[in-house]
């Protein structure tokens, strides 16, 4: 396809009635269907139903302890072992939560609000709280800043993770922005992987904030499907920056396992930790164990989550192959539609002409399809460009995948063309 | 046994002796017993078995919902059903938790100081907090308000709950008094039952705070040993008095099916229950369902939960028998320990002379045998008259809670002929 920027106003004209054509022969079709939710389709969860129907032998775990009743604050060793070895985290950091990460991300700024860290103020008791946000990024991470009163900065994405120039001179001057969000493998919804550099640099950066924190969300950490890319170990590089309690590291099997009936972990510093635990044995006696040990029988090691994540791939391929073909297909230079190709994780983020987001979203709605909300991916749900869309490939069935994706790249040339033929008026 | 306290220097010093030389046998069997832990044996575990042996034959819930992914925020219908059935409470009212209810009511308290309710100042953006705190009582509850920086306030305990014309005088003059702790129905650690008047009178009573709010923990709500004591609707109560907010009522199956690994309910007003439900979305996408629908599986409906219970108290009610008995043969007369009778719960407590328990817990220690930390049960861990002592039968056997009882009475006697002696020196 050529790039439409560069038509003249009359074939633009012209390009316009043929794809509403097009669109009312969709609309027509009375479509019911959803790209909007970044949840497994039921084939995924099927690669799990072990944990449904086998029963557990034993409920005692290798340090002899009964996994049914109280106690075991840390998680059962042989569920720290399996991450520390899966992720090449010490066991010494590893603490295994509940069935959701997003909720011990909650609590850890929870607690950064009421208690403080190592001597410093609680970020409740300060005037103002400011993070950043690079954007497009994950709504519900945006969700819990806005919910706690902190200043959400938006910061940009290059193709090898935050605009790192722009994160150095603010944290650098300003001691209110206390610290970052970031999905640094295969990042939602762009799916950009953070370069060695990146890493290195969010590490050892000079931050005004004696109590600047990275909370590294690695949801995507195992989630390959084209080719395996590699993520630089992120403790490593605070401990060799002298920045140990920097990192705040959280990781779960939601997407390895079942959503919501998964477990999550919290790997930090051992001074952060120590903090932690305080708090989190006021907060509950233990974690499910139970749930943690039928995990680790299930996915049995490192090697056992990295065949599961082979099996899953397998299921995920050829969504996001219709998904980046159709693009290629339908938008590719055209000039209409950008986006990056992901190697792996849940998602891939279109970004339209600026302003036609919005018009998109609604387009797609109109026809039946389901998109999600143009500006979801950004700090108070504000995309300054009206651009960036979250395409979720995972939940809908290959064919319905199929249909949704054309009508989508549609709304996109039939947003785009709405727009330069206003732009041209 | 007459009453110690009457006798003569001479014959209290000769009781002393002999006392002693018991001691001393005892301490020469090595024991090494534990009557701390209120947490289930392992034959009460194995009520539940089927938990970890039976497979999960379907994983859609009855709204069609698969539990296997996200979603269901509130719970899964059939959960909320059974609890709704079991305690009483409207279906509305109810959330399902994750395993853990003490989770619940720090995430409760923590959005009172975070964010405050219905439009009420943030407690944490006030000067003080003020929190009533029944003691003898539960010492997770007191580390909670503890952690969240209230001051708390004990509140003597009568036969029929809290001492009621003292919290009713501090919550109508003091505004900074936020809220009590409560376990209605077999109170932790005495074993005490709110009667009506108490209930009635804790949701009509005039408060200076008008965000008030009384944390109902009926952690053992279900849990009749010796009968079946009655507990007045909290909700219905305070609604006809007309403060239907004031009440958040909590219940899991942690001592139902398994400790750690059981589900979790908190139950509020309408209006509450818009609050929770709005942070309670920030905070987590959903709690674990599968759980919940295995454990609704496992026990089936409020008539299940009942018959579980009743083997429950066929396997508790030897152990508290051999605690009864022992305490009334031992001490029964004594006027050296004073205790109430529970029918149902998990502990007995006992009150030792004034300024004896902690000598008591030590001499138990000394001889193998070890007890809940004397003060443990009062706020800050002060017990003022050095007299409360918890007793958690459930965890040892049989013959070893038999042998950790008859040392405790003796250890009860030694310490108390101890304290008579020097009064008299």
């Amino acid at each position: 396809m050529n790039d439409v920027k560069a038509c003249s106003k009359a074939s633009l004209a012209e390009m316009k009635v043929s794809l509403e054509k097009e669109y009312e022969a969709f609309r027509a079709r009375g479509l019911n269907l959803d790209m909007s939710r970044g949840k497994p389709a039921p084939s995924q969860l099927d690669l799990s139903g072990e944990l449904l129907e086998k029963k557990l032998d034993s409920h005692v775990s290798e340090d002899g302890t009964d996994v049914r009743n109280y106690g075991g604050p840390l998680g059962i060793p042989e569920a720290r072992k399996l991450f520390s070895e899966l992720l090449g985290i010490p066991f010494e950091r590893i603490i295994i939560g509940g069935n959701s990460s997003l909720n011990l991300m909650y609590d850890t700024l929870v607690r950064h609000m009421l208690f403080g860290t190592h001597g410093n103020r609680p970020w409740g008791k300060l005037d103002k709280v400011r993070f950043l946000c690079p954007a497009p990024g994950y709504d519900r991470h945006f969700a819990i800043s806005e919910e706690l009163g902190m200043e959400m900065i938006p910061v940009p994405m290059t193709p090898e993770g935050p605009d790192m120039d722009f994160v150095e001179g603010i944290v650098m001057s300003d001691e209110s922005v206390k610290g970052i969000w970031c999905v640094p493998l295969y990042s939602n919804p762009q799916g950009i992987c953070y370069s060695d550099e990146t890493v290195g640099r969010l590490a050892a950066m000079k931050t005004a904030a004696p109590d600047f924190r990275i909370m590294w969300d690695n949801a995507y950490g195992v989630h390959h499907i084209y080719g395996e890319r590699h993520l630089r170990d992120i403790f490593q590089a605070c401990d060799e920056a002298g920045n140990p309690d920097r990192p705040y590291y959280f990781f779960s099997t939601s997407k390895i396992t079942l959503p919501g009936a998964g477990i999550s972990l919290l790997a930090t510093s051992p001074g952060n930790l120590e903090e932690v635990k305080k708090h989190m044995g006021i907060q509950i006696i233990c974690y499910d164990k139970v749930n943690q040990l039928r995990t680790v029988r299930f996915l049995k090691n490192a090697e056992g989550v990295r065949a599961q994540m082979r099996r899953m791939a397998d299921e995920l391929r050829p969504k996001f192959d219709i998904v980046l073909n159709t693009l290629e297909r339908e938008l590719g230079g055209s000039g209409l539609a950008f986006w990056q190709k992901p190697q792996g994780g849940y998602f891939v983020a279109v970004d339209t002409l600026p302003g036609c987001a919005r018009r998109t979203v609604e387009l797609a709605k109109q026809a039946g399809v389901k998109m999600t909300g143009a500006g979801a991916t950004f700090p108070y749900h504000r995309d300054p460009a009206d651009s960036n869309i979250r395409i979720a490939p995972t939940y809908p069935s290959a064919e319905e995948l199929k249909t949704a994706i054309e009508l989508f790249c549609l709304c996109v040339k039939l947003a785009g063309v709405e727009k330069l033929l206003q732009e041209k008026a």
